[in-house]
């Protein structure tokens, strides 16, 4: 065991849990039950069909969706959903999709999504430095748009919607990269969902992608066979070399999330706890550390803070550092402090970081 | 240690040293120097970027090739660098690119390049059965094609050039996913060589792209950032998160290549002794075992055979899976029998597989 993974406070990649990393090292030299490394082991086995389906399901069952929501494994990262979501949607189409920019993440979409058809940003946070989401009276979904696309949680500014967006009767895409599997999502009010692993889900090299059966009549099938999702779906995540290493660890993570933590209410529970902790700990230190978001708007995943000066962050950074804790810097697009606490980040661990942090003001 | 990792025969995934496997059993616990599991440290930190640097260097140290080749990792596989390839250099162009056809390999993107541009088919072996490869006099390659396209090494058929195709004032682009690394190719010769590393140089997940400066000149730069050379060069494959966990696998694969073997002549000169032993102990086998491509054209990485009957190669498949061998079996497209044989399997496993060849064949 390495104690110090556990005090990785990194906005992405996320913590693993301890079980898991003890799983994996063993899968690297064997996967049981097939005498070959996880690195060796051919993705047209029986072994690896298995993987995938069980992980399809295992998804399926924590979101409590049923078999019209297929479950993609793909590479690219979020980034390539970015440009599938409109290759796939918007290409060729005359109704705008609708987008709401509410932070770092948010925008990068839009201009993907510029490159295949007419895009709506109806809602900016960017004038107020994205501080806060927009409330429902801000925010006119027209009924006519070919889709809405949104993200839940913003990794860089620690906002975080508490709610689902958008109406009905217009397909609702959601970018869930930084909280999927991190509470019940009402799931199956969404056409796409994706989310690549690195928070909550797995390591690096995968991307999660939910279609519900509907969305894929209107689907452009006129795409290379990597970008599309017919293809995809037809081939279950193996229509060529899939990352077989990144989907068998994300399969371990959904079995530790199903059968030790025992579901998505459980693990909300939990993280609404760890967050209320840090939250609590910063109103309550009389302006030394400062939330950056609106109350009403905080991230349960990532809690965004600010100290008096900037040299104070720089201290706060590396004696954080010397004290074992990593990953707490803020994303570079902005600076400041970042606590990020996905799923597999422990109460123990949030424990010990408030401690330093009740230190280190009492040291300034 | 798991000594059925090194029995490993299969067309890809390949072995991996077993040296790397230990190395990689304990990054997944910390990385040497970082206090971090591989998969929960940050790609965005000084670490990563000194492993991309290494392993830029490290190839072109391997390959014998300037500071005007870039070397990027990307995701999606060699599939992805069959639109990408197109999308790059032929969309918009109105002379058609140059396709060698010689298996099925290299069948695979000629669909991806027809929908980019024009396309000319100089040479297929597919009214043969693909068990040869073209000779010089059947080749006419034309001056003022787009690119030319071929594939260095057919996993499935076992054919393999031993030269290289082409004219040198017209860009040559090579799929090398099968014979990457695996002995000294000319390099220098190539605007583009594509290559997954599931095969000589790491796992599933990252797939290697090599470009020379000048083809950057006419590489086309209206497309998506991920699909885009020109965006991914200048982030050094951190354009948006890597999968850092095969990037380093990676690295120590070439780490092995050039401090343990001792750069690509030895390899080679290992990976011809391999091939030979098997060539010759099924060219003496009395017609019992029988080579499926023509001799002058046989892979030196794959070697594939054929049994007297469909019930000896299913026998032959059975018993050699019991005896502790895998991933014998010939690919879905045609049968057979396949003993792939890339730099990590050694000339033990080599040895090992002809007792019981010569056994089977002694008993049957």
């Amino acid at each position: 065991m390495n104690p110090f993974n556990q005090l990785n406070f990194s906005g992405g990649p996320g913590v693993l849990p301890a079980c898991v990393l003890a799983e994996i090292q063993q899968a690297i030299m064997e996967v049981p039950g097939t005498r070959l490394s996880l690195l060796g082991i051919s993705h047209r086995s029986d072994w690896f069909a298995a993987v995938v389906t069980e992980l399809e399901d295992n998804v399926r069952s924590l979101l409590g969706l049923g078999k019209n929501y297929h479950v993609l494994m793909l590479q690219g990262g979020a980034t390539q959903q970015f440009s599938m979501v409109p290759m796939s949607l918007l290409r060729g189409k005359t109704q705008a999709a609708e987008y709401v920019q509410t932070g770092y993440w948010s925008s990068k979409p839009i201009a993907d999504a510029r490159r295949e058809g007419p895009v709506r940003v109806i809602w900016s946070g960017e004038s107020s430095g994205y501080r806060c989401l927009p409330t429902d009276d801000e925010l006119a979904f027209s009924e006519d748009a070919s889709y809405l696309h949104y993200v839940s949680n913003e990794t860089v500014e620690g906002l975080q919607f508490q709610r689902v967006l958008g109406r009905d009767d217009v397909p609702r895409v959601c970018d869930m990269s930084s909280d999927f599997l991190s509470r019940p999502c009402e799931a199956e009010r969404f056409s796409i969902i994706y989310a690549h692993a690195q928070k909550n889900i797995g390591p690096a090299g995968v991307t999660m992608v939910l279609l519900r059966d509907e969305i894929l009549e209107s689907v452009n099938r006129d795409l290379p066979d990597f970008l599309n999702y017919g293809t995809q779906i037809a081939s279950h995540s193996n229509f060529n070399t899939p990352p077989v290493f990144s989907i068998y660890v994300t399969l371990l993570v959904t079995r530790w999330l199903l059968h030790q933590i025992g579901g998505l209410k459980k693990v909300d529970a939990i993280n609404q706890q760890k967050a209320q902790k840090i939250y609590g700990f910063i109103d309550g230190s009389g302006g030394f550390y400062r939330g950056r978001a609106k109350p009403a708007d905080r991230s349960l995943m990532n809690t965004v803070f600010e100290l008096p000066s900037k040299e104070l962050e720089a201290s706060f950074l590396a004696e954080s550092s010397a004290a074992g804790f990593s990953g707490l810097g803020g994303h570079r697009a902005i600076g400041g402090i970042r606590a990020s606490i996905y799923n597999a980040l422990g109460l123990a661990a949030v424990d010990q970081l408030l401690d330093f942090m009740q230190d280190f003001q009492r040291r300034h």
